[in-house]
């Protein structure tokens, strides 16, 4: 990618080599140190545990971090939640992708099967009606879909109960000439904010008590489940603990956020030490109101759903967001007009998608500038 | 714009001319039937009241749009909130833009004052240093800044105080040879969605007399007010009826959003009889729990800072978002997979910048498809 072809300040927000005060905010940042240390903590895990990680590129769909997670981080693969990910990322190299969502209707279906003719691809089904239309497409572009079947095991979102319509859609995939049943999506998104950790020790469990038990009624059947996939950043240590799960689906470990800061690990600490490598950048645009100096990054640079950001200098805090302003609290007045805060996101995902570029920092300089790949990739 | 060249589920949403059930969802969508009664209502209102209109180009950052408001809407301008969304319109050919904020730093204030060589540029300022900076740039391009003083009516942001401060700021910019002062910049955001419209006068009216004071500090130094920009969609009837602002700056009113569903017009109904003409298409893509219908728009397709988005049909609402993912409350069972639903956000401008195309629909077809010109011009 020519860099040199596009305008700072319009196109992009830094040049290479830049000190991070000349950073056009607000940007977002990766800062190198932290987010090489994530990688490798999460690598350790997986070494030492023996499970797979499928790294979720739903966090930051980037192409440079889903490569640099499946050459680096330990990942055997990435999931992305959307077909136009899938194909965004295979464009970019990715070659073993898990689409950890439904996908229906015939042309979206239809763009899935043909990936799978350039790329592994997996996907998940939790009705007999995608079952068909998947295999109908495959054989169409004579491709094989493998296929996780989900299942509801606590957060009540998507996927069969955990029982025998598992058993009766897994059979379903073992007959479909063009489908190949790899196991069960088992993913329990609601519990990986639970901030007390006996609390979430005790729904994991329950997760993984009915995750097992169709496991085996599969078994029973003759049906062998390869990929129990599942788990996210604040479960995956108890998720491997429990034994059930063995390809975990972590993405926010990564850049980790202001809400993965309120969650307890077992044994105190962050879920698997992980720290924040993830910042927006933002200016100080109006220091017209004394100790209410007001931020170039409102609504449309960072997510508020989970929270409002986190200011990462000692006694500044963000008070509230409009569209494009943040009215800061600095009872100290140590922020002047022009001076820069570090914002961690209250939530990582949807900030991620909000901005174009990722601008990558070590120490004080500028060191790479990553597209947000899969951006707006919604369909 | 060669449409023909990307790619229907990857790159845009839909093809001119295809039915809205053939839409790939999640889409935003305009209906456009209802967006030029609303444009033709403001133009009237502007007709009758003898007002000017700048409309505000935040909410929809399309050119499209921008040019439509000014061609057939009645606007004399646009407003923008940043310099790269004000270049990106100069681009598309809008040439009279206020980009109704604080505009900070020395490489962002070139931009502004070089694009003042192409189109007329107007600009808030609540800081002597800032004017200072802006006349440098302005000098250094040959060219010419407008300038309106911000001051705080009420809503603790941006803007100096309503008195001695911004008749100093005034004169300030009267003696800088490359900037002009026009007015005032005198927008209460604050209480464009207080929903009782007796409190919500109340307001109007405090920030009004507070503004005319201004006004009138301003004719005894000698300074003339060309314009006193502010009024939102909330509030635009009554700032008109207070007799102080003489140039409306409505963003939101073009589109509507389930916000301003609650906020009650003086004499009842929506504000200006506005209705909603901004909707996102979402699909639903797993009916395994019955009675809660997962659909395909969840927090990166549509904004849920102001509250969740009503669901256009009776029955149904939407229970809960997180990042791909909507959950639907279905108690009579009316939707099956694969149906779509009508959201209407519950906040248009940050909705409208997580997409990249307004699919606009008349009746049942796609008549055309309006890049989203200045989604994530953040700087």
């Amino acid at each position: 990618m020519d860099l040199d072809a596009f305008e700072v300040g319009y196109d992009i927000p830094a040049r290479l080599g830049q000190r991070i005060d000349e950073v056009v905010t607000p940007a977002l940042i990766v800062d190198l140190d932290h987010f090489e240390r994530n990688l490798r903590r999460m690598r350790d895990f997986i070494e030492r545990t023996g499970l797979r990680l499928r790294a979720h590129a739903k966090t930051h769909k980037s192409a440079d971090i889903a490569l640099l997670q499946i050459s680096e981080g330990g990942a055997c693969g990435i999931c992305c939640q959307k077909v136009s990910e899938a194909e965004a990322l295979v464009r970019a190299g990715v070659r073993d992708i898990l689409v950890s969502n439904e996908v229906w209707g015939e042309a979206r279906i239809d763009r899935l099967a043909r990936l799978a003719a350039t790329a592994r691809i997996i996907v998940c089904s939790d009705d007999i009606r995608s079952v068909h239309e998947l295999n109908e497409a495959a054989q169409r572009h004579g491709s094989t879909l493998e296929v996780l079947v989900e299942i509801d095991c606590g957060a009540h979102r998507c996927g069969v109960e955990p029982g025998a319509a598992a058993v009766e859609l897994a059979r379903a995939v073992e007959k479909a000439p063009s489908l190949r049943f790899e196991g069960l999506q088992a993913y329990q998104g609601s519990l990986q904010h639970i901030e007390d950790p006996v609390e979430r020790r005790r729904q994991a469990t329950s997760a993984a008590q009915a995750t097992r038990a169709v496991v085996e009624m599969l078994a029973v059947a003759g049906i062998e489940c390869r990929t129990v996939g599942g788990a996210g950043t604040g479960s995956f240590a108890m998720d491997a603990s429990l034994g059930v799960i063995n390809e975990l689906q972590c993405g926010s470990y990564i850049f980790m956020d202001a809400h993965y800061d309120r969650v307890e690990e077992e044994g105190g600490g962050r879920p698997g030490g992980m720290e924040n490598s993830l910042f927006v950048f933002a200016g100080v645009m109006s220091t017209a109101i004394a100790g209410r100096p007001v931020c170039d990054a409102g609504l449309k640079a960072i997510a508020v759903d989970s929270g409002l950001p986190r200011v990462d200098r000692p006694g500044v805090s963000y008070l509230r967001a409009s569209d494009e302003h943040g009215v800061l609290d600095d009872p100290d007045h140590v922020l002047d007009l022009g001076d820069w805060v570090r914002l961690v996101p209250g939530h990582c995902d949807p900030t991620c998608n909000l901005h174009d570029w990722y601008v990558t920092i070590r120490g004080e300089r500028v060191e790479a500038l990553w597209p947000v790949t899969a951006r707006g990739k919604l369909f």
